[in-house]
């Protein structure tokens, strides 16, 4: 098993809520409507949260897929931490 | 300026989701019971959320007192990222 990373989503000043809510739907599998409400509305109040937590080389190839459509995003691992 | 740090909920299975959010509430200031909810409800479906970035000592603080109350939290540096 690899071990996991974060795809981080950052807050920007540009897209609109709506569209970005749209683009995690898109991008992300499995993503519902109310869990993309939720890390949009996080990334505002907060800065960023995390979209998900994956292999490296999905969470580079969400990460490339946000950027994609516009969204600032980044990954990191997702060392245990607790 | 020191540098931001973030505060991370964990995920448990033994904390109720109405007892994590009054926690939330009363540890960090300015916590609105929609944030609150929010910070909750990725940390269930992601496995941790961001609470907030602050200062180290700041974030040292409500992460002992989230801690205190019985819920899982680390702190890590906020390293810029995007």
């Amino acid at each position: 098993m690899t071990p996991p990373y974060r795809v981080i989503l950052h807050n920007d000043n540009y897209n609109r809520r709506e569209y970005v809510v749209k683009v995690l739907m898109k991008v992300i599998p499995g993503m519902t409507v109310d869990n993309a409400v939720n890390i949009m509305q996080e990334a505002h109040v907060n800065g960023l949260s995390v979209v998900i937590i994956c292999s490296q080389s999905e969470a580079e190839d969400h990460c490339t897929s946000l950027r994609g459509n516009g969204l600032r995003s980044s990954i990191e691992p997702a060392s245990g931490g607790c």
